[in-house]
């Protein structure tokens, strides 16, 4: 007998997760629906040609592949191997093994489900998409080879609005969560002014790259890479003051406009900076502190204007629990063109591991079961009558249960105590004559004798 | 470019399709909770050596496998050729290809999750967990490769109170979701004293799996499929009664006590149908009809007591909606012994269907948004001012967009109509000023000024 054990990188959630997991995703998905997203889903499998050649050579690497069921597995490895051989002699290249894989993200799929339903969609079109997704990451702390993302998008429209409708759905979240957030954003507009400024222009992919592992590398480290990836001596001394700059959010931007100068794209991308911080100047926000940073830029190259990143703005927690921008041509992978969206994602697993590490839930979600109250009972006829009783409970919403077994009373107070049930009610003789029930509060221990209806009243 | 497509027997779901859905689940999950099961998740994958063995030969082909991520795909076919024989040198037979697959059912996740955290489990553990699975299928109407599984097991109690609880939990969630509902219950018990009866007690699976076809194959069918699989004429012959017998369920139970006659595990499971009926001669169902069928065997060999199927009653609709039952060692498998749970588990996307086909959903449930409010407006300064007003009405729970372009109000007033959003909102500088705002209900075009309040009162 094998002991049982589950893939490295994925997890089993018991109750008490699921409790506190679900208050995450219920706030969020709420306040998705507060700011007018919908709801859509797409399946779990994607056909690799819809993957493959979105997330960079790195990416590709990490997505998960399904092999074909036509292949099947087999005792001999001959047999496996010659199988093997006739599937890709019969289809081309890798087809043979793999047709099908795990999502690597939300934002690709959703992609694909506008174009394929662009007729039928209506436009600015706002969807919301809360699901797993799956990477061949080494698995470490913080990093799953399954997590959920939280994704919020508006796609068909290029307005300005839809960024500050964002930070303010990002503040009423992370505010109803209890988490205090430090909000970077940049433009990639901004970035590449600044590879043309330096005359580099078709190193925009390598500079931001380099740039925004600052964090993790440091200057140093920055700079080698630009070296090591062809940027001259020269841009990257132009760079520093860049990369350094400090102050606050409008010191920044002044600094910013002088280098940029009058080079055009980096006009329009202040003009979006300025738009944001004009708004916040005079609309404050509760939980956010919105902070410029012109080395953020999530590597991510379909970004075409704002970028965003949030992380938690309490203790040494650095991993990112938010990650957004603006995309100028993110359908046109798959054929339509012409359609400005912008969308953020919750890291809801790292938010989860947050949460957890400050203890920032809830009273009512720090729980290991759903049940309010358990039925205890002396013997069959009893155990029958519970069963009455608890059908009259829950036509109230009183979440119960009875106690399935014959046992002993204590037996049956030591499940309600184990698994933290609040309330037991002991069902005997009497109780089924007068219809007066004793209801013990297990925390206090205090007890009541109470009708149905009673018990009903106290518990709603 | 390639048209994109999504892989056969998975589907996307939009916004009318998922407030459908949600609905659905939503239901079935606030009942679990009143019936005192808990939730949790596990992960969709598993390790292959998990899952294979479990569900016989033909399920073991149903599994969809994950390709080792160390094999990667290549352009060229002998590169792809060595890459997998140097895999296959290095490890034993098929997990060269692969190591983990994709969970089948919620069954056996469960069973290993159970034997995994059993010292920290509180007995009887009652349990839901509603996530996708995957099958290797070929697809079909009504037949799909991935499809969530919405199950609530208890586990370490023998008590029949349990398979009481589990009718009791249909009927409110079938009652709720307005789906008038035939319940085939059968007791493994029986079958497996048929077959010593009948002299053919090691042909207990074979007698089991044809008698399930009945339905689809017919009595002719049945009794082929019996003599193929070895069982004799003489013992075939005495099924035919068993086979055609119709009538009550108190007349089949007298038919059936005759035949069992003094067989001792027929008297047991004689003895808890019996519970089941008697219990329901006093309590009544509101949504359910019960019906003792003998065929029922649902294909599954760890069930070893009462078996479960439900079917929509109406129109002609027969595919099953719900199965379930009680296994006296499903965590044997991984070594935990002496474990009898019972559970149930609802076919959602069979529901979906069917409530599909029959119109069933509430009319709060048929709409193609979440958006109760458009706040159209005139030019830029309405249009920040709209964002005020919007954060307002969330903060109290109305659910509410900004047209976020500068749009001709027609273009607005259209958004809104497409969307099936019931309320508009024009803002211009006489309603910034004045506070008042006019309210346009779009279905019945009343149209009130109202102040903020009184819009949150109207909406709430």
């Amino acid at each position: 007998m094998i002991k049982p054990s589950i893939p490295s990188g994925t997890r089993d959630f018991g109750t008490s997760d699921m409790l506190k997991r679900n208050f995450i995703f219920n706030t969020i998905k709420k306040n998705f629906e507060l700011f007018g997203y919908s709801p859509i889903e797409t399946p779990a499998m994607e056909k690799i040609t819809t993957l493959t050649g979105k997330y960079g050579d790195e990416g590709d690497q990490l997505i998960f592949k399904i092999l074909n069921s036509r292949i099947h597995e087999s005792k001999q490895k001959d047999t496996l191997l010659n199988e093997f051989k006739a599937s890709l002699e019969a289809s081309k290249n890798s087809e043979a093994l793999t047709e099908k894989a795990l999502r690597y993200d939300l934002t690709v799929p959703f992609a694909r489900y506008v174009v394929m339903n662009q007729h039928n969609l209506i436009f600015p079109f706002k969807r919301y998409q809360i699901q797993p997704v799956w990477r061949a990451d080494r698995p470490q702390k913080g990093r799953y080879r399954e997590f959920f993302q939280c994704d919020a998008d508006v796609i068909g429209s290029d307005s300005l609005i839809n960024e500050l409708e964002f930070i303010n759905l990002m503040d009423k979240c992370f505010a109803e969560l209890n988490i205090p957030v430090l909000l970077k954003f940049n433009n990639r507009k901004i970035l590449s002014a600044i590879a043309q400024v330096i005359n580099e222009p078709d190193k925009i992919i390598e500079i931001t790259v380099a740039i925004d592992k600052l964090d993790k590398i440091g200057v140093e480290g920055v700079n080698k890479e630009l070296q090591d990836s062809g940027v001259s001596l020269n841009a990257i001394e132009q760079l520093q003051p860049l990369i350094n700059f400090k102050g606050s959010n409008l010191e920044k931007l002044n600094v910013l406009t002088k280098i940029i100068n009058t080079n055009e794209i980096g006009l329009k991308g202040i003009e979006e900076i300025n738009f944001i911080l004009n708004y916040y100047s005079q609309t404050k926000l509760k939980h956010i502190l919105l902070e410029l940073d012109i080395t953020l830029a999530r590597g991510l190259t379909y970004y075409t204007g704002s970028i965003f990143e949030a992380k938690a703005n309490a203790g040494n927690l650095t991993s990112s629990i938010l990650g957004g921008g603006r995309y100028d041509d993110l359908t046109g992978i798959f054929g339509l063109k012409n359609m400005s969206g912008v969308g953020i994602s919750f890291g809801i697993d790292r938010i989860f591991d947050v949460m957890n590490e400050l203890n920032l839930y809830p009273n009512t979600v720090n729980q290991i079961t759903t049940t309010q109250l358990l039925l205890a009972h002396f013997g069959d006829n009893e155990l029958t009558h519970c069963l009455q009783i608890a059908n009259d409970l829950r036509q109230h919403n009183v979440n119960c249960e009875v106690y399935p077994d014959l046992a002993k009373i204590k037996k049956q107070f030591d499940y309600a105590n184990k698994k933290q049930i609040p309330f037991v009610c002991v069902i005997g003789s009497d109780e089924m004559q007068t219809q007066l029930y004793t209801l013990k509060n297990l925390e206090t221990g205090e007890q009541l004798k109470l009708s149905l209806n009673q018990i009903i009243q106290k518990l709603k």
